[in-house]
Parts: C-alpha cells; sequence; structure tokens
C-alpha cells in the first residue's frame, strides 16, 4: 500500500510581466528614503541574484479561488479520479482571494469550498478546508492528506496551492519584483502500488523568525494610507534557510532509507535562484558530495515565486514534458522541498 | 489507547456589548431601505430569537493572535503538558488578525505561527498551521490532531479557536448583534486510557451552500467603499442546518456504537439559542425521542456567536464550575458539534 500522486494540474496565468515593465516603477529603501541605483542597475541585480527575468499575473477578473479550481480541474481530469469520490479537497494559500483594486482578503467561505462549488461536486461527505503554512502550503497539505489516508480517514484528495501575490505587492519595494501567481494541484490516493510517499519532514520555526515574512507599510512615505503589502527580510530569510533548509531535507533523506545517490531530482520551492542553489549544495555537501547537474529542475526565470504554487506546477510541467532537459520516470526517487512564512520548512521523500 | 483531551483554556474579552449599545444604531435592510421597526422592537425580537442579551468585543489593542495565545497558555498550564513537546499547534479561526480601525486581514505569519512565538516554543518540530473550515474550525482541529495522532505522527497537539468578529461587522446590519469575540483552546493528546474521541462526522456542502455566509458591503448605500463585511442568508442558513445538522449528529452516533442515551451532554456551536434547540430537538427525534432537559449548555445569552471559539469555550467553562447547572464528569459520553460558513458541518462523540 502507498499514498501516490495519481494526477496533476497547473494553472499558469496568461498575463507576463517581464522585469522591463519595472523600469518605470519608483523603488525605495524600506525606511522611505531614495535608492542611488538607477532603476537598470537595480532590475540587473534582481535579476542576477533571483533568476527571474519575467513572472506571470491573473487577469483582473481572476481571483485565487478561480485559479485554484482551473488546476484542480487538470489534476482530476489527469488522474481520471471519479471527483464524487474524493474525500478532502485541501486548498494551501496564504491570502485567500483578494479581488482587483480591492485591499480586503476574503477568507469566508474558505477557498477550499469555493473550489469545490466551482467543480461543482455533490458529495458533502467530500471535507473542504484551507491550510495558511506559508510558502510550504502545498507540501503541507500532501503531508496532511497522507496522514488522513494512513488513519483510515480518507483514500482520495485533492491538494491545491493556489496563491495571486501580484494583489498583494507594494510596488515601492524592489521584492515586489519576486512575486508572482499561480496554481497547482495533485491528487493523492491510497494506492496497491509501492513506493509513493516514504518519508516527510515538517518544522515551524518561530522563536526568532515568525515575522521575517509579514504584512507592512508601503516604502512610500507620501502614501498615509494603512494598506499593507507582502513584505520580508530578505537576508534574514537567506542566512535562514540556508542554514535550516538542507538539515531538514537530510533528516527527511535518512528517515526514507534511501542513499543520497538515489535521488533524481529535487523539486524545491521557487524562492530565489541563487537562494535555492546554495541550499541545495550545501544539503549534498552534508553528504560530502558535490551537487549534481540538472538535479534541481527550476521554472523562476519565467514564472517568478507564486508561493504555494511553484513546487506543484513544477512537478506538473515535468511530467508533461513542459520543462526542456528534465524527465521523471516511474520509479525515481524525488524530494519536494519548500521554506517560506512562518516560517515554515518541509521536505518530502516521494518514489514515484 | 485513545485521543484524549487533557487540558483546555479559554479566553472571553472583557468589553461587554450590550444590546442596549445597538440602540443607536442605523439598521438598515440588505437592499438599503429602511426598517419599519423602531430599534428596541428590532432588538428584542433579535434577542427573542437569538438568545444574546450581550456579547464580548476584544481591547483595541488586542487581536486574533494575542486572545488565541492567551486561552493556549491556559490550555497549556491546565494539562501541565510541557510546551515543548507539543507535535503541532492547530489555530482555526476565518479572518486573521484585523487590527483595530483598519479593515486588512493578516494572516502571514499564520495565526498558529503568531502562537508559538507568543508562546516562546523554541522545538522547530512543533509544527504550526492554520485551518479555515468556518465556525465549524475548533472542532475539525480536533478531529486532524487525532488523524495525526493515529497515522503515527504526533502525540501532542494544542488545538485553538480564536476569532475577532467585531472587527469584520457591518453596522448597518442587524445581524451584526450576533457576533463576538473569543478563543478557546485544549491540549489533545495520545494517551493510554480508554474513551476519548470515539467517532467523528465531516461534512461540507458546497453546490448551492458555499455563499450562505460571504463577504459583503455594507447595507448603508450613503457608504460607497469598497470595505466588506461578514454577512449571511440567515433564513437559508436556518432551513439549512436544520436539515443536515440532525443526521449529521446521527451518523456521528451511531459510528460511535453508542446510544442515544448515552450521551450526557451535547456541546453544539453558539451560533443562534432558537437554531441550536430546534438542532438538538430534530436530532432526539430521530431516535423518536424529546430532547432531556439540561442536555444542551448555553453560553450565547451572554458571549454571543464567536465562531470558532464557542465550543471550547463552552468546554472550558463546563469542566471549571463556570456554567450554572452543568458538570461534566471523568467517563460521561458528550457530544461537541457544530455548522457554518462553507457551509461546514461536523461533529464528535466523545468520552471524557
Amino acid at each position: 500500500m502507498a499514498t501516490k500522486i495519481t494526477g496533476t494540474g497547473s494553472y499558469i496565468p496568461i498575463t507576463i510581466e517581464r522585469n522591463e515593465d519595472f523600469h518605470k516603477h519608483e523603488f525605495l529603501n524600506q525606511d522611505g528614503s531614495s535608492i542611488k541605483q538607477q532603476n537598470d542597475v537595480i532590475i540587473e541585480k534582481f535579476k542576477a541574484i533571483t533568476g527571474i527575468g519575467e513572472r506571470r499575473y491573473v487577469e483582473n477578473h481572476l481571483n485565487t479561488s478561480d485559479i485554484a479550481f482551473f488546476a484542480a480541474q487538470k489534476a482530476i481530469e489527469n488522474s481520471q479520479v471519479n471527483q464524487e469520490e474524493l474525500d478532502y479537497i485541501i486548498v494551501g494559500h496564504n491570502y485567500g482571494d483578494v479581488k482587483h483594486n480591492t485591499e480586503q482578503s476574503d477568507t469566508v467561505p474558505s477557498i477550499a469550498s469555493r473550489v469545490k462549488h466551482l467543480l461543482g461536486i455533490k458529495n458533502p461527505k467530500c471535507v473542504a478546508y484551507d491550510i495558511l503554512f506559508g510558502c510550504p502550503g502545498w507540501n503541507e497539505g500532501v503531508i496532511q492528506a497522507n496522514a488522513f489516508i494512513k488513519a483510515g480517514i480518507a483514500k482520495k484528495c485533492l491538494v491545491i496551492g493556489a496563491e495571486t501575490l501580484s494583489r498583494v505587492v507594494d510596488k515601492h519595494d524592489r521584492d515586489s519584483m519576486i512575486y508572482s501567481d499561480g496554481a497547482g494541484a495533485a491528487i493523492i490516493e491510497e494506492t496497491s502500488e509501492t513506493g509513493g510517499i516514504i518519508a516527510h519532514q515538517s518544522a515551524t520555526y518561530a522563536l526568532d523568525e515568525a515575522h521575517f515574512i509579514y504584512f507592512g507599510e508601503t516604502n512610500n512615505p507620501a502614501i498615509t494610507d494603512q494598506r499593507r503589502y507582502i513584505k520580508m527580510y530578505g537576508r534574514k530569510i537567506y542566512e535562514f534557510a540556508l542554514n535550516n533548509v538542507p538539515p531538514a531535507m537530510k533528516s527527511c533523506l535518512d528517515k526514507s532509507g534511501y542513499n543520497i545517490g538515489d535521488l533524481k531530482k529535487i523539486l524545491i520551492h521557487q524562492a530565489n535562484e541563487k537562494m535555492d542553489e546554495a541550499i541545495v549544495q550545501r544539503f549534498y555537501k552534508l553528504y560530502n558530495m558535490d551537487m549534481p547537474k540538472d538535479i534541481m529542475p527550476m521554472t523562476i526565470n519565467k514564472l517568478g515565486n507564486s508561493s504555494v504554487a511553484t513546487v506543484p506546477t513544477l512537478y506538473d510541467l515535468i511530467l508533461n514534458g513542459k520543462l526542456d532537459g528534465h524527465t521523471i520516470n516511474k520509479g525515481d526517487l524525488i524530494m519536494f522541498a519548500s521554506v517560506g512564512a512562518g516560517m515554515n520548512i518541509n521536505a518530502i521523500v516521494y518514489k514515484c
């Protein structure tokens, strides 16, 4: 018996926001002071560190729950599960539905209820709830689905990660260039096969780290309303992630009983290219190895950081042959890993 | 082996908002038209149906995460658990932290991360996440904690329900008188005892019902901003609850293997006194019985409807001898039941 991913789907918004589109923005430091460099230098440096050349924004009429639904539809179709047989719909997100040109998060009903409504699922025993766990929310939803299957209260679960960060960015903050919109989904099922979820590991660092990613005011002191935006202490997060993600990944792999050489791919949250590379390099260093070429497929260059959506989207793209140079085959051992607001970290060792 | 509640705590905000305090409000119908009755008649009718005479509001400097923390502290102290040994902190809420005189929900980091931070828990393996599941969110958190224990990934969990509905009410809506603030918490542990959680049942009705409770505009057409508030279709909810909650409760009790006569108390979400009574009466009618006297302890008269907080607060008050005429003793069979936004329903049969 194994808990396996039997179908995947993703939704990549059609609006491409290129780095050039930020040239006219007035970027300011957090204290409101102006930045000495010109925007072209700022953007070039940004690109060099994060790897992000463009990102996706949802169209004005769409919300997080809509794109969650689009990804869910595809995952259901791909797995050929009967949607009326789903025991759970679990949606990882962080800001709910924030309509275009508004500032309030709408979380009632839950995004999962909205998705269930849009899917037209009748069966009331399909329990729909949202999980808030920062960027690692989709991974954590998968871990929860696995727990429900192991506890005997579920057999088939739909787990979605969806976010529209374009609705909560401060245009006067350079970090606004990181954020993107997207949705990814997977069907998690109890199967008679072998493999599936072999091990998982989760952690919450909240003593000093709880507010490394937070909701804060604009960098523009001329704007005096109370509106708040996604904000982060980038350097602190970088150091935190480098110190804590590699050992969490190692702990998860060691728990699985497999060797480092067995790992075929690491699907890590698309947070920042340089940071992701440094994390995976350190992970291999813990085994006295160099990071293998092509171990870490990346989408951040074209898709940016869409929070909970990056990992399921990446997996879906590879399975569908849409990420050049990367394939995942039946029997491959892979790892899903993530880090984000909370600060939360998780990893899953999965045999396809 | 049993999953048991080993400690409880609650926080009841100190500011009492009495029905009289609504006399000066300008109540309007949903379409913006004026209401023919005078406010004293409106308030009297409101009291007759809901049973609510007063409700509690948090002080201006407090947020949902603060009162969640207060309740959590008490539950930890009451259970004498070492907080560093907690495997999970699960917080049920629906609107996050909405600061006084602001309109945005702040959900990053999660309320659970904030609580963990405030508690000063160092252990990163204590995983903190939020669940959005409407008013039944605390019950559902308990069901999830039980699943994690059964799946072998947890032994001790802190489950909190906290909400500050005073921050999302429309003063021009009569329904604003229903909503209250509060927090309740419990420690859920794997124990060597018998009893504990015997059976549970959850459901999400989203096909026609998803938007029965929603985020909507003020009833006052003179206010033209985009701010939205908690809103409900009261009559639809009443009918929905009466049709669907009693059979869910019956299904849960029947699954438990116990008889209706074994039930000592039903701790139902404090939504509306008349509705709660009608639900429990119908539940007994399914067994061809009349509702026993004193089966259904109520706090709504003094505490209003504080969403996810009502059930754990009610349980905590009874265990602490603070609800006149009601006691729960070791070995008693009780039921927790709830219904709310989603629309979600759940029930738990629990042997103390």
